[in-house]
């Protein structure tokens, strides 16, 4: 059997529930996410940062759906997880820890500066130190930027090559277009830190049973799936109109999960409305707001043909799959057959860039991963 | 010289801002748009069926950028406008009118069915009459789905090709995922009328100054631009998701001025979140959402260059270019610029698809547009 090998620029881990109630001191660790379920399972009340309230619990279908996509064990176990990878063919992985969900709801800085340190230093023990092969994104506080520029100075000193950020940052706080972020797009160049932004994650409102459901009714879920690329793609617009990414042309940014071939798309309706709207542009950039775009922000997707053709006809370089190692938007099950249908009748060129050239060039310490086996020899040979 | 025909998915006209009043009984009359402004310039005063509200006049800059938009002269008269086609090498388009932009805010089914009627009559006496170049949008309530689908076959009787309808209905009605508006695609689809959906049409709070302003500070002028293509595809996606053109494959959806690479791309992201996520889909679809997207749905783009990749390496047959004139977006000044850069170097048949083809397809009853012109024989023979 032949088997391509190919690097993950979107991949989860799940960190035990009390991973911050364990590690915060007790004064902090009273004020971490606490949830009591009513006797009957209808509501639960939960308590966090001082606030309280109460709020319904999912549906057994939702809890379900949560429950499918944490199914293989790897997604907890870092050593477990290598068997996967190895049998899908992924080698190197972007890993987005999942308790960054709570971040966009903390009101006390230093309680989320600690539960962020938290999560790192956790991090480092149980998913950095059992394999150069993974890339853990570090988590930091984005209530303050000076927060966000310490936690990512130090994570770097740690070792980390890529800090998570959420593709708004917390609603308290201004947004990625702002100068207000130059500090931490600075700390970032110069610590070669890419800036790894996952699709779907907007500030939520936790009072909310569902806080992920834009739609409800016929095309729901297929809607809900589809909406959640807008919120990565606002964040890369921000990025470029709001001229971080010119001021600072050594950053980089991932955009995860997100599919590929909406990169050349919006890079050609940013450089239409710079262009006709010129009188109203601020601030002018150095350049062409595509040209940061398409050089600047990296794209991972997991099965979109189109982004095959993204790289091919448009002349976007930085495409990336990616798998979504476990999650069920991904291919853990069906990697090698994703594969094998992107890259059937594509150059060895192109399949190579998609699967790790552009990983090797975001995270060059991640050791290159094994050759593409050949295709066995057929049984006899073919005469005719 | 040579010159490069083509039709236009997308144009503007420019109706008297009395049309409505003119036409419409008393009674009715009345119950229009009227707005006093404060002697000071500051704030005006709208009164609009039986609501009246005082909101912030938009600021001088605001001012000149609509103005500079409707400067050309073909916006409001359509004798004249065929000059500046003939000049800009535009042939056929499809045009959309401007006083829609109230159309979200009505309360009185009436007073809006009698303001949607006025508006067809006055562009069938205005426009229609003058060319059989110009397919003009009717303009349909979607307050209530019978009073669009009367006005649609009306419409259809009259001899208009197409329905104008916003990237979301009236904000009391259903949203189009829902079958509700079954009885308006049956009406649709019976009367080939294309559903032309233009990007930017969501509902408004017209108590605002700027409803179109989503983004301030740096970059708000290249982002509140970029942002309305999302409206546009969710309007695509809904109609896919919903099962609208699953169970009408005769009905035609143009989406304008949003560009065109977003389909393959939203294609793509619906089939992966149809197949990964099938548990929680519903209804189910007989075909593949990406197939009914990239075959019932098509786009008009002014600038984009992937837009032409899209159709030959992605196999998005249905992009069509639109001049957006005489908008500040299009290519109003530039049309022959802007098709001589998009097709340098592209074969004839990808030129004619997108100049011509696609819009022959759809709007079979206008006339071809003139051939193009060959270059000039050069001066001298080149013997080099």
């Amino acid at each position: 059997m032949s088997k391509i090998w190919t690097n993950s620029g979107d991949s989860h881990f799940l960190e035990p529930d009390d991973l911050w109630e364990a590690r915060l001191p007790k004064r902090l660790a009273e004020l971490t996410p606490k949830s009591e379920k009513d006797p009957d399972g209808e509501y639960e009340t939960v308590r966090f940062d001082g606030q309280t309230f109460r709020r319904k619990l999912p549906t057994s279908a939702a809890v379900k759906f949560v429950e499918d996509s944490r199914k293989a064990e790897g997604i907890r176990d870092a050593r477990l997880r290598l068997g996967d990878l190895d049998a899908e063919g992924v080698w190197g992985e972007v890993i987005f820890p999942s308790l960054g969900m709570w971040s966009s709801s903390f009101r006390t800085p230093e309680l989320l500066r600690a539960c962020m340190r938290a999560s790192n230093e956790w991090a480092l023990e149980e998913i950095v130190a059992v394999s150069d092969r993974y890339v853990v994104t570090a988590q930091v506080s984005t209530l303050q930027v000076e927060d966000a520029v310490s936690e990512l100075e130090w994570a770097a000193a740690q070792g980390f090559q890529a800090v998570s950020l959420p593709t708004r940052p917390h609603k308290s706080a201004p947004d990625w277009n702002t100068a207000d972020w130059d500090p931490l797009w600075q700390a970032a160049e110069r610590a070669s830190m890419v800036l790894a932004i996952h699709s779907g994650t907007d500030p939520i409102d936790l009072t909310s049973a569902s806080p992920n459901i834009a739609y409800r009714g016929p095309g729901g879920a297929v809607m809900n799936y589809t909406e959640t690329t807008f919120s990565g793609q606002r964040a890369a617009m921000k990025l470029v109109a709001g001229g971080a990414l010119d001021r600072h042309p050594g950053l980089k940014v991932l955009i995860s999960e997100n599919g590929a071939t909406w990169i050349p798309f919006l890079g050609d309706r940013m450089r239409e409305g710079y262009r006709q709207h010129h009188m109203a542009v601020r601030p002018k950039l150095t350049r062409d707001p595509k040209d940061i775009l398409m050089t600047q922000v990296y794209a991972s997707f997991q099965h979109d043909e189109s982004a095959v053709a993204a790289y091919e006809a448009m002349g976007y370089r930085n495409v990336m799959f990616g798998s979504d190692y476990p999650h069920m938007e991904g291919t853990f099950g069906h990697t090698q057959d994703t594969l094998k249908e992107l890259f059937d009748g594509v150059s060895d060129e192109t399949r190579r860039r998609i699967t790790r050239g552009v990983f090797e060039e975001l995270f060059p310490r991640v050791p290159p991963a094994p050759e593409d086996t050949a295709p066995e020899a057929p049984a006899f040979e073919d005469r005719s």
